[in-house]
């Protein structure tokens, strides 16, 4: 037995205790019973301990000492397991418990103001969680950028400076087209009720055309959708509403790209770094590219309307090409989730700002709110109402995730990347997804990025599959292209 | 922080890790999609490394050895974790591993020999089992008798010479009851069919009906019903049979009798060695008594009788009495999971008989099927027709469990202790349960059983419910005197 042996075997079973803790997540949002809830914090907690004392093991220590990697996939394996090593083993336990405390806490208070409208009784504790996470960043990275140290975490490699750059370009034309886009009259809205577990049929129905795997997954509800799980088990939820059977669908379809990510890794890496995804932003890729450039094309979702009309009858589009607007309509609202292809990017480019100022200290805790209101009238137009609506939408900040938000739009780019290089590679792609036919785009997909897992950098999995760097051109040209065709601008 | 605050402090954790296994274990028979099996062996194995690695843990032992109980509560937490250090430390582990490598494959080898009717092909595998055992055995009690140390894994304090007189006067009794029933008509069965939908409404009412918490627990289909899970989760499982409803039904008031002791322990002890059943005979005391001397009494199936009626119309039954008798049909089987209240125990003694003799040596694993077989017939008075219906029935040899069966039986004895005290506490109870009200009993089982959990030893656990010893007679007296009413004996 080599070090490196060694260690991937005591990794192994990390990586197995990691995947149970997951499950333990997914029993909670979709299993749990609700009084039950005390007992699994504790399980939760003991599941973490042993999970942080394995992560700093000092054996781990000597094993990445000695070891020396016989490949590429071993190479890739050390340096997933040193980042994480060095990074836990820098942060003293004292912070980390304190961190996981107030987090926890702020949780908790961010639901009450939301649910209060009081962005003031949010203030004081989201203020400790910007102190201790800032804390965190120079305890890990010294002097650097404490905003770079915190995204490392979510997309190693990337800086601030480069996602700034990118989202700078960004910004401009995506407001233009957002405003172009408003000032047309806009496409019909569905009509009518949507039988729930009709709904939840076709959303299977639409799983299984995108390649998921149920002999290696299940589908569940949830409140909020999510996917769950690596290797042989990756299971996804997604949610039925009476009125927009989209909300269902395109749910059960963004999960499919993310559980596709993790069933298409090459089964060698099982329970090993490589064996899951390198990235949240290319993870967010997968889920982007299927739900988007897939399943919300033209040719997609003119199968989907066919669908439709069998499972639900008539619910007031016309015809297919209607239906392809009805799809990708564009309209005003608050809320990023909710938020159409186009928008969507608009908000996490606010998010990605004021997180990145909170974290550098340009700006300050007391005046995020109006910093807030005054980006989003800047680039939508109108003023946000209350702050459940603004400020107080999302949970990340209270849950200390600054350096989260940015891998979504990170996601849409790269999903843009590939999807210009798979449109190359696959040219009779279109009339493949008139049919339901998703094969060659999600063999594709697999082939060049899937397969792979962790083995490269997140910026060189997107290069790999594409044959460039990744740019924003691409999501700009296409989103340029498609709502331009939809609105006649 | 004394001694045993850090003993508890670490044992919480160890709890709870326990917890969390056994809710994989739960997950695997409900809702693990067939595929995922590999990847659940290795978390599985992670899992079982890691609270292995805690019994034995060397602080474990310091705080034993220094920590002094303050009560009764204490005291109990100290015996249940000093038996857990001692026993597993004792246990070498190349003799675990080989244990375990050894009893999975004879697992899947028995699979494949009931597959095939074949004895002769499980008998090797069985043999390496069989030695081990007794190795083992060996290693934690030294020269005393060997399946006293296995029953102590089920059953702490009970011993083969207590349970075999125990069972040696039931025999008698119990064949010459059995015999005297089949000499009379038999009664008529159900006819038709039963919606499986519909048998699982009926299910959860009987669950709510015994006191099922489904605020800390949930109902799912698996093959085999199970409960799973202590303290503020414990779930249960249950299965539908569109010709045999009863199958669904009593199954899933069987494992209500479990999870009613693990819901009902004080909240106080959750987490904690005592916050647990005590032993296999005592949570089979529940099961049993919810199932049988409850939910097949006259009072209770009156009631399902009309329950049955509403949700099924007519299915070849005349009335309360003759259902009554169905319900309670004794007819002639092979199979130990499908036998009535009379035949069950016979199954059981068998069993006991047969693996006290096969560890003390008395019986070569060789003539292990044609022991079965002349046991078989000189009790029940027909012989074996395939080795599926006889000595490869059931899993646990398989599975190295020598020790577990009488515990079946001992749960049935204590049941008849718990019958007799209880009727006397509860003099109404016919009158509730004609109504199908269990409160009053489900209540004073909960006082006198359930909340106490692992605070005293089993038998001691019994006896200071019913202030008495607890003996077969109890059993042997309510069995006669219920079968004698149904068949005119």
């Amino acid at each position: 037995m080599t070090a490196y042996d060694d260690l991937m075997t005591f990794q192994r079973d990390t990586e197995a205790l990691g995947q149970v803790a997951g499950r333990l997540g997914w029993d909670q949002e979709t299993m749990m019973p609700e009084g039950a809830t005390p007992q699994r914090a504790e399980e939760h907690a003991a599941m973490a301990n042993i999970l942080h004392a394995r992560r700093i093991d000092p054996r781990v220590g000597d094993w990445l000492a000695k070891a020396e990697p016989a490949d590429d996939v071993a190479a890739a394996n050390l340096r997933h397991i040193k980042r994480s090593f060095e990074r836990t083993a820098k942060v003293p336990a004292r912070l980390a418990a304190e961190l996981a405390r107030t987090t926890s806490l702020a949780h908790r208070t961010w639901a009450q103001s939301r649910a209060d409208e009081d962005v003031a009784s949010f203030l004081p504790i989201l203020q400790k969680v910007v102190d201790l996470r800032k804390e965190e960043a120079s305890a890990i990275a010294g002097n650097t950028d404490p905003y770079d140290a915190l995204l490392d975490d979510y997309e190693p490699g990337a800086t601030g400076d480069s996602i700034g750059a990118m989202f700078a370009s960004l910004r401009p034309r995506l407001v233009a087209l957002r405003s172009a886009i408003l000032d047309r009259p806009a496409p019909a809205k569905l009509s009518g009720t949507f039988d729930d577990a009709a709904q939840l049929d076709l959303s299977t129905k639409l799983a299984l055309a995108f390649g998921y795997d149920l002999n290696n997954g299940r589908i569940d509800k949830a409140v909020h959708p999510f996917s769950s799980g690596s290797g042989l088990d990756v299971r996804i939820t997604t949610r039925t509403n009476a009125v927009d059977p989209f909300n269902c669908f395109y749910s059960t379809v963004h999960e499919v790209g993310h559980a596709a990510y993790e069933q298409g890794i090459d089964a060698a890496h099982l329970l090993t770094p490589v064996g899951a995804g390198v990235s949240m932003g290319v993870h967010e890729s997968q889920s982007r590219i299927y739900e988007n450039q897939l399943g919300r094309s033209r040719a997609f979702t003119g199968w989907l309307y066919g669908q439709m009309r069998d499972q639900f009858g008539d619910f007031g589009i016309a015809d297919e090409d209607a239906f392809f607007a009805t799809v990708n309509r564009v309209s005003d609202g608050f809320i990023r989730t909710e938020a159409d292809e186009v928008q969507y990017n608009l908000h996490v480019l606010l998010r990605f700002d004021l997180e990145r100022a909170l974290m550098s200290g340009d700006l300050a805790v007391g005046d995020l709110e109006s910093a807030w209101n005054d980006r989003f009238a800047a680039d939508f137009g109108y003023s946000v109402d209350k702050p459940s609506n603004g400020v107080l939408q999302d949970v990340h900040w209270s849950e200390g995730l600054f350096g989260y938000f940015p891998t979504y739009t990170l996601g849409n780019v790269y999903a843009g990347c590939l999807n210009e290089a798979m449109r190359v590679a696959v040219p009779s792609l279109d009339d493949d997804l008139s049919r339901g036919d998703t094969s060659k785009a999600t063999r594709w997909l697999r082939e060049n990025v899937q397969q792979f897992g962790g083995l490269r950098p997140p910026v060189d999995t997107i290069a790999h599959a594409t044959g460039n760097s990744p740019s924003e051109g691409p999501l700009l040209d296409y989103l340029e292209a498609k709502f331009s065709g939809i609105y006649q601008l």
